[in-house]
């Protein structure tokens, strides 16, 4: 077969040029090294090196969320897309990955609380909430209704990831996020998305780079 | 349960108002029908409205794409996080969605062929390629190794969709994408992801919004 195009094809150098580039571009100074791991795996899985300058830990809340992974707690998710982005092979302790927005209940639960299909499936998370590391990719309603049900007395998840992405409610719920007193990592603003959400838990699996 | 948030909690005039506002907000004067239609759904799924600006179509190229799954062709996708993403519902012929990147032949196919697992995963691609449409959301090695399949004599899809993400070889696997003939549709650089994969595909795959 003609080799035409002229590329790294070995995985491992692609890693480690990709990390290194970051590192070189990206400012990261502000961050505590399990911080950075995470700054610099969210800059890897969307291309752009200023998500440093606007991605928000607050205090602890990588360590929180890397003493959960190590202790075998949930991850719970707000998508089948970051739910299947999930490297588990980096899983600290083989921890469960929870996905309900597919399940049979949830259009009609939907339909009964007068919210999204999104917002819904995070009620069925239930007792497995307490401890877990949150994901949040995709939907703002998802993040505003865990809000509400943590509110109304639901367990306290040990971090939860505020990378939901769009033009109507992701920036609002990410402030609320901020504002929850919650152990929390987020993209503010309109950015975000699935590829984040897993890149972040990715970096908190593991510290292999 | 306390309602502590305002927000919109109806996923359809959450849909419509995003998509409002990313109209009244990018520049999409330049596309087809068919084309805003993608960029609507790429700058949705990733709250970047430059998107708009930089996402370039062949000609004819999201007809061809648009044709290929009424006409019940695969889409053959790099990543998991991409075929978990596709809205099946949209699809117009109950289309397979293949990804071959967990198939037990790739990582000793990848060390034979001196490339990444994902780039050896589109080698088991076959006969499918032929009409298909290939959405690459992740790895660039993916992308260049299916032009050199192409190059050598692989079927020809009908389109690619071309968003590599990141920093080692994502905006050269797509600039060869563009030099290569193919129909396509490139998010140029270091942006793409799954995420704005997924968006295209589920753009082409119904014309409901």
């Amino acid at each position: 077969m003609p080799q035409v195009h002229d590329y790294i094809r070995d995985g491992a150098a692609i890693y480690a040029r990709s990390f290194a580039t970051i590192r070189a571009e990206a400012r990261l100074a502000r961050f505590t090294p399990e911080e950075e791991r995470v700054a610099v795996r969210v800059i890897h899985a969307s291309g752009m090196t200023d998500i440093a300058e606007e991605i928000r830990f607050t205090p602890g809340a990588a360590l929180a969320g890397r003493a959960a992974l190590l202790a075998g707690r949930a991850i719970l998710c707000d998508s089948q897309m970051v739910a299947h982005g999930i490297t588990r092979a980096r899983l600290p302790a083989d921890n469960p990955i929870l996905c309900t927005l597919q399940d049979p209940e949830v259009p009609e639960l939907a339909r009964r609380i007068g919210n999204t299909r999104s917002a819904a499936a995070v009620e069925l998370w239930g007792e497995r909430l307490e401890g877990a590391v949150v994901a949040i990719g995709n939907a703002p309603t998802a993040l505003f209704h865990l809000l509400e049900l943590i509110a109304a007395g639901a367990p306290r998840p040990a971090l939860v990831i505020g990378m939901a992405v769009g033009f109507v409610g992701a920036a609002e719920s990410k402030e609320a996020l901020a504002a929850s007193g919650l152990p929390a990592i987020i993209v503010p603003g309109r950015r975000g998305g699935s590829a984040m959400a897993v890149a972040a838990i990715n970096a908190l699996a593991s510290e292999r780079e």
